[in-house]
């Protein structure tokens, strides 16, 4: 009998993991999505994958989820701030046993995920991807996805061995870990860097990578995430500074996900990433005056949309 | 016999300051401005106020420094990134005792003219103007104007005094000071919370003075300004949390000045003001990341306009 995965969110990220896993013969993918019509197209003409990778893979697309079957995992790969939404749409899809794995940006969505399903699991990802129109997303390039059981559920670990393997298998690069704190913390900090010095400068990648002021205040970011993460007891896994470096290196002129959010004028991750990391912080009482600075400018710009008086 | 004042860079402050001061019957102004259109402007039809006050002022404008006769005062109001070609061009016009007050933002602007002239008066103001275009100047409000001898050329007080009498006398607010370091320097600290926050959050600044985020980064600024004046022996003089409560009253959305720099896609002020703080702070080993990284985001959004690849 086929394993069967539910896609919450088919963003860049969910369409890329969705994707890979409908080609396998013994999975079945259900892509829920609020989108009609990215959902029309998908279900009408397959989900398209272009750039690292090149394919067109049939799955089961919708936006409503009574038409989703009892899943046995799920990928949640929406912005943080829908999380809560999402979750309460599909959580009936895993049932009793059903384990969910964040795919997402940020502290706090397996919280979210924990208070609505019984088996959780954590996951981070470096690989970059965005939606070009529906029903086709581009995907920048591979990168680890790492995965391990959310302490609170008690996920067992055969539960995230299982779920790599089938990533593994698609083609996707994936880290089962018995703990993916570590993991997680590293993309958070990485983040904390890169999203926002992109989004305020409104420089590219590469640019903000070279450019001697952005890379110094890249490398100031780290090390107050750095510090947070040591003060809570978190073993770093993986190198903020090779991701950074090695999202310099890859070609075009790559703008960021919260600048992509702040020229659309959408409400970006910033609560989920360095709002959580100021908090954090403050609250253990490890200096981090540069995440919260940071944190209050793009607030300010996400408030200066509603022009107010 | 008249008293002639050179003023040096007719933008907005310095076109306030030189209308106001060709009004008085005893001094004579000479207006110096790159600008071939704004000179022109000003010569056929008078240089022109509007807002906070409503007059025509006829004054002596001109693009060709060799034109100016030998001046008592100077009145220096580029943006800093031009004092060292505005005072190069214009020295002559000083003779050997003629003195120059700069009214600019940040610092360094006094060390740069003291190069070229040898009675060199400190200067600030907080007072709110912007051109609307040739020929025409908006007042905002009217504020204090405090100036001082800048200490390294020994201007004497006296030529201080006389300054701010017929500064007063025209209409303006000039406070003389023994000491004007402390004025500067709440202004400086001033500029360094409002002009980057509005340039990179977009917000006006009523708006950003009202959010909790953006009025937070204001207080935790001003208190790194602070901790630098005071290791430098310098008592501030003013409040600069008053001068933001005021700033927020005044009508309209106004955009600060740096905010229509970036719009504009002109060079800020950031290295003569978050700059200078942050150097000076971390020479004298006080803790200054705030104003750092407020620098590398500002530097960071003037490197984006090149699109570096």
């Amino acid at each position: 009998m086929a394993v069967k995965v539910c896609i919450v969110g088919c963003g860049a990220i969910g369409s890329v993991i969705g994707a890979h896993l409908a080609r396998l013969p013994d999975v079945a993918v259900y892509a829920y999505d609020t989108s009609a019509e990215h959902t029309r197209v998908m279900r009408e003409r397959g989900l398209r994958i272009s750039g690292a990778s090149e394919f067109t893979a049939r799955l089961h697309a919708t936006s409503e989820p009574r038409e989703i079957p009892l899943c046995d995992f799920g990928i949640l790969a929406t912005k943080c701030l829908h999380t809560r939404a999402a979750i309460e749409q599909t959580a009936h899809v895993f049932g009793v046993s059903g384990a969910v794995c964040s795919v997402q940006n940020g502290l706090g969505n397996e919280e979210i995920i924990a208070e609505h399903v019984s088996q959780v699991i954590r996951g981070a990802t470096t690989m970059a991807a965005h939606l070009t129109g529906p029903g086709h997303a581009e995907l920048e390039f591979y990168s680890d996805l790492w995965i391990g059981p959310f302490e609170p559920t008690g996920t067992p670990y055969a539960r995230v061995a299982q779920l790599a393997e089938i990533l593994n298998r698609s083609g996707l690069r994936a880290v089962p870990l018995r703990d993916a704190r570590g993991a997680q913390w590293t993309k958070l900090i990485f983040n904390a860097a890169v999203n926002p010095v992109g989004a305020l400068t409104r420089l590219h990648h590469g640019a903000a990578t070279r450019f001697p002021p952005t890379a110094a205040l890249y490398e100031a970011l780290l090390l107050e995430g750095e510090f947070v993460a040591r003060t809570l007891g978190i073993a770093l896994h993986g190198d903020a500074r090779q991701m950074i470096a090695e999202g310099a290196k890859a070609p075009g002129r790559r703008k960021v996900s919260m600048l992509l959010d702040i020229l659309d004028r959408r409400q970006t991750e910033v609560d989920f990433v360095n709002g959580a990391i100021a908090d954090r912080g403050e609250k253990l009482g490890v200096p981090v005056p540069l995440n919260r600075a940071i944190w209050q400018l793009v607030k300010g710009l996400e408030h200066s949309w509603k022009d107010p008086s």
